[in-house]
């Protein structure tokens, strides 16, 4: 393939989407469900509150009795019970009563509110209500947050604070999740060394290492990580090992859209390559395969068109590959300066947002990863825009929002 | 203390954030740093690139021999070596010659430029060029990201994929990093149980065990998980053992702002209650103690009420503690109806984004759950605003920028 058949971002991303497999389920303790994705619907077994319980700590009255009164004409009950969290009382409240009640416990038979302590004056067994409160006053309802049978999750939710708290309430300390996928990555380049601080010869950090581990973890999958030199054949042998074990494979390096790219060369002999070059700057040289079934994600060597690759092909995938649909939170800021773009390519340019700005940061070839630990956002210019002027509105993709 | 005494949202966060404690350091492999907080000034050990290198699959030639040249009107020129990445070509480029050479290759001397493979034709040892280029075409020259000696990374910076990759680049197979803040939470509650289907009596679903350990997981910090009855003297053992053990302390209930609440009440015995009721919606009855010089964070028993305390209290203080200091993307959108507060206090409405405008959704009380789970964000109602009227610009804080 060459740069004449270079596609659109939007035609890649479908390429990739229609590859992906349904996830696979299992069912794990709620415990450690946090951040796993969440499988089947979840009918409430339970209601929520189970009864209805004071939202203060106060007495439970009768409503009624306390009409008309307030701090200068108030009304003299009877405390006959005290009931504490955890507890029920066997007193039935009588016209003309007061029980003692604790946040959360359950309002007494015959009470329909709760006053609180505040407006209250306890002498003996005798309080004195301050105040008028209304039926239901301080009360949660029972049911009131759902009722046994009520759908309270939906499958494809991620399992954040909340969502593990509306499953615990509703009576389950499990949780049915989709796996998490298994990620193989090969960075590939004959040059690359783990970081020292002495270099010889031509060698060249492996930074990837670092980057891709890191990108593949913040997308919830697991990443085993692999050093492949170029030579075609060690690929394929790493290829043909890794498709057994792992559900997914990502590389780096190899990509280029010439002939005789070790990567690319050897999924063309292994499976069809769908993707080989994309009208996106940076990132160009993006490569995808199918192989065994599976996908092959082929990112550039250089490390900022391999991060901008990952985040516009391979972060949705990852998350679609555990059931989870997101859409990133993408904001419009005012460009501070000009950004020049050609019609039929995607531009992700790195930037910085300042109030209602948002900056392009200054930067030239896809290697530069100062720029990207300098940026917070992309600035993306869809391939129908031939660039952006000063002061123009933009869309920002802030990196806060890739978060999963 | 009592209603009279609530205390602005503001000035409850200096007071918690006065008492946090510098962070402790430690030295990790850099393999194991993502989400960490990088701890120290980061200069490189290595110039970026560390050579002039190759950015295409191409020719390294003389720029100068192909002035004037294109695809009527190639120059041939002669073919003397080949570099793969990770090699150096010992031969020195002269007039009239190419050296084929690989992406990421160094530039061989005497070449100044590289033509991509695209715009040649090979024939034996005879190398067409159809195209003339520019001095420092497709080359990445030596430390156009950074030089031996710069400072690439400071201190207080989370360590993210782009951060990970300029440490590693930088030389660094170690990270310097401040220690995550391990955490007591203490859910308090007799009649709290952990999930099952049917409930007895007056017992209600402990939540908050969930929650909790998320949020603070949220937070990058180490949670422990316990539990006690409602009784001040195993209360008072409680924190008494776990002060020992952990650098801070989160409780939820017993912060009722009244008399007699169990925890309030332990903790003013064993040190300083500095803040308990916050004028805030929902949350009021927030509470904070240092306690043998550690923070500990008293939230209410009542789900919703106590994600909001964290979210506004605690999530900032436990980055803190670990050198993070982040500021939330906060977005504006227009109020899709009218929103009623109180002039000095702060209301944290739970809302959902659509497009431009935000919804808040209709709940009463801090229990439902439900109105957690479906929400995405909080509409900010600040102190010195009496509310917001339907179509007004209201400041939005999605929980999407609340993760780290």
């Amino acid at each position: 393939m060459f740069l004449s058949e270079l596609i659109p971002v939007s035609d890649a991303k479908k390429t990739i989407y229609n590859c992906l497999k349904e996830p696979v389920i299992e069912e794990i303790d709620l415990e450690n469900a946090f951040k796993r994705v969440n499988a089947r619907k979840v009918h409430s077994n339970l209601n929520s509150p189970p009864f209805d319980r004071s939202a203060m700590d106060g007495y439970a009255i009768l409503a009624e009795n306390t009409f008309g009164h307030s701090a200068n004409n108030p009304i003299q009950l009877k405390l006959v019970d005290s009931i504490r969290a955890g507890e029920k009382s066997k007193v039935e409240l009588k016209n003309g009563e007061a029980i003692r009640i604790a946040t959360g416990a359950p309002l007494p038979a015959g009470a329909n509110a709760v006053v609180m302590e505040e407006y209250t004056c306890l002498d003996g067994n005798l309080l004195d209500v301050e105040t008028a409160v209304f039926p239901g006053e301080n009360v949660s309802s029972a049911c009131e947050d759902f009722r046994k049978g009520d759908l309270v999750l939906d499958n494809g939710k991620l399992l954040n604070p909340p969502e593990l708290s509306i499953v615990a309430s509703a009576g389950f300390n499990q949780a049915t999740v989709f796996k998490k996928p298994r990620i193989g990555v090969i960075i590939t380049g004959s040059e690359l060394v783990m970081p020292k601080n002495d270099l010889q010869g031509a060698e060249v950090i492996n930074s990837n290492h670092f980057t891709l581990k890191s990108m593949v973890e913040s997308c919830l999958a697991v990443p085993e990580m692999f050093h492949a030199v170029d030579d075609a054949s060690l690929v394929k042998d790493m290829f043909t090992n890794l498709l057994k074990d792992y559900d997914a494979l990502i590389t780096t390096g190899g990509t280029a859209i010439s002939k005789g790219d070790v990567v690319v060369d050897v999924a063309h002999e292994m499976g069809e390559v769908l993707i080989h070059g994309v009208s996106i700057r940076p990132g160009k040289p993006f490569a995808f395969a199918q192989i065994q079934g599976k996908p092959v994600f082929m990112l550039s060597g250089f490390p900022v068109a391999a991060m901008v690759q990952f985040d516009v092909f391979v972060r949705d995938a990852l998350l679609k590959m555990q059931g989870l649909h997101v859409k990133p939170l993408k904001i419009q800021k005012k460009a501070s300066k000009k950004m020049p773009s050609s019609l039929g390519r995607t531009d992700y340019v790195r930037a910085k947002i300042e109030g209602e700005m948002v900056h392009p940061l200054k930067i030239k070839g896809s290697g530069i990863i100062r720029s990207m630990v300098e940026s917070d956002s992309y600035i993306i210019i869809p391939e129908n825009q031939e660039g952006i002027f000063e002061g123009e509105d933009c869309v920002v993709l802030p990196y806060q929002s890739l978060k999963a």
